[in-house]
């Protein structure tokens, strides 16, 4: 598997094991704010970000990753202890080790980590392209939580939070990669392409609809919100679909599946439908029948070019 | 091997392919400067410098790669496509292939590349720590050119150019590599430590000095200069042994070997002896028996923390 999808995949001989290696670059001022980022969130970010990556592929195993960190000399050591710290936590849990890396002065401070995982032998990966009509468009988890998290630290950057603000910051900055649901949605015969949502839902739909040759209908009314962001939308009047449909960095999967896998992943409670394949082009968002527009106020999240 | 050599190795199961891993990561204003710097030159750097450090390691056929870039949005677009073409030559040389990537906003334009390469099933990798008392220190090819061909683009960014001046110039923003010579060297039993000279041979020395725990002498007056270095010093009343003592950038190969094996790489024109490793520790630089300073002008280049 080349350019162009989550992990590039890749063998040494026929017949030795294969590899998934991915790679995404953080900037200050583009990617995090200091001025709510701890060291210990961009160091779980990092790696999060790129194990979220090794997810989208299906049955990968975290195994080990180059870093290259770009630090500005006003950066306190301190920072950058942080930084490893929060990085060691997220990498014990997945069985991740660094390997080594490489430490250049920047004026702004850049992240940009290399991850490889392991593909079992004999388990298939799982690309953007294999998408059908017919096919159930499904997510896991709940989205739109992190947008919100970040417009309540855009708001006010410090202070006292009330428990749904609590867990929309912390899914912004604390996401958790779906490795565990990666592996058992890509043991369900059936499941025809898969990726991660980094961008929002909607991006998601749209590459996976070009990349399949196939179109995507979004059933808006169908979008999994979490208790909190509905909390905390109904507080100050915000849509909740507006985020689930478009906000980005939930870190959750995006995939599709033929009708009878996508009942099973939901009697399974991997993931939850949200919409469908169908021949043509293109990505539309329904609600309740009626066509919905997506907001673009989310578009700052989608930096990658 | 793990962290703190050229590349960190790793197989899956035992008795699988071993690979190579390693990162680089160059920021504009820091490792380039675009007054003097074409597209083409710095794609070509961006995998120079990686494979260097695949060489490094000895027996390693490059194989694939993931690159992130950090783009200004004031950059062309000729200057994107230029930096494809100019890593794809090297690529295409080196059986290279670019598997995937980030490509996000930044201030600065950043470039940080992870190459993989394969290491043949059963042959060794040449580590930094294994250099032994009595050990010869060498070093490939010329040193000291890439740092003149810096101190000529920072006083005339632009302009004709004699032949000497376009060879150092060449050397600094072209590097080729050494993996034929690493594979070479690497077959010859006895040789004890290797590492490419990215930071100058003074800085190469003082690593694989501390790493193995041994001193080494370096003989100044025995150090690779080439004819265009020899040439431009003597134009510009400049000391060649300055630059090949300390100036960065080279990407040649600094090894250690059993006094027999040296003679034979010495007699095989792989390598030729500047110094020795003796019981002890530190680095010292002699000039005919006598101690040579070492010049602290070249340290912009040793820009890695």
């Amino acid at each position: 598997v080349g350019p162009g999808d989550d992990a590039a995949v890749f063998r040494g001989r026929p017949g030795t094991a294969a590899w998934a290696v991915t790679t995404d670059m953080l900037v200050e001022g583009v990617h995090f704010d200091l001025a709510w980022t701890s060291g210990e969130d961009l160091g779980w970010k990092a790696l999060a970000v790129n194990l979220s990556d090794l997810a989208a592929m299906g049955p990968v195993r975290p195994a080990l990753g180059v870093i290259a960190l770009g630090l500005p000399s006003r950066l306190p050591v301190s920072f950058v202890d942080g930084f490893y710290r929060g990085f060691d936590r997220l990498a014990r849990v997945s069985g991740f080790v660094l390997a080594g890396g490489d430490t250049v002065r920047a004026d702004k401070l850049t992240v940009s980590l290399a991850a490889l995982g392991e593909v079992p032998r004999g388990r298939r990966v799982l690309t953007r392209d294999g998408a059908r009509p017919g096919d159930v468009l499904m997510a896991t988890g709940s989205l739109g939580d992190a947008a919100a998290g970040l417009e309540i630290l855009q708001k006010r950057p410090k202070g006292s939070r009330a428990s749904s603000e609590r867990f929309l910051i912390r899914r912004l900055l604390r996401p958790v990669p779906r490795l565990d649901l990666a592996g058992r949605l890509a043991a369900v015969p059936g499941v025809t392409a898969m990726m991660d949502s980094s961008d929002g839902l909607w991006r998601s739909a749209v590459i996976l609809a070009r990349a399949s040759g196939v179109g995507l209908r979004i059933e808006a009314e169908r979008l999994p919100v979490s208790p909190a962001l509905r909390a905390w939308c109904g507080e100050n009047g915000r849509d909740a679909v507006d985020f689930s449909l478009a906000g980005g960095e939930d870190y959750e999967l995006v995939l599709t599946a033929r009708p009878s896998a996508a009942r099973r992943i939901e009697a399974m409670k991997l993931a939850r439908p949200v919409g469908r394949a169908h021949p043509g082009r293109g990505v539309r968002a329904m609600m309740n029948g009626r066509p919905r527009s997506v907001s673009h106020e989310f578009e700052h999240f989608s930096q990658t070019a």
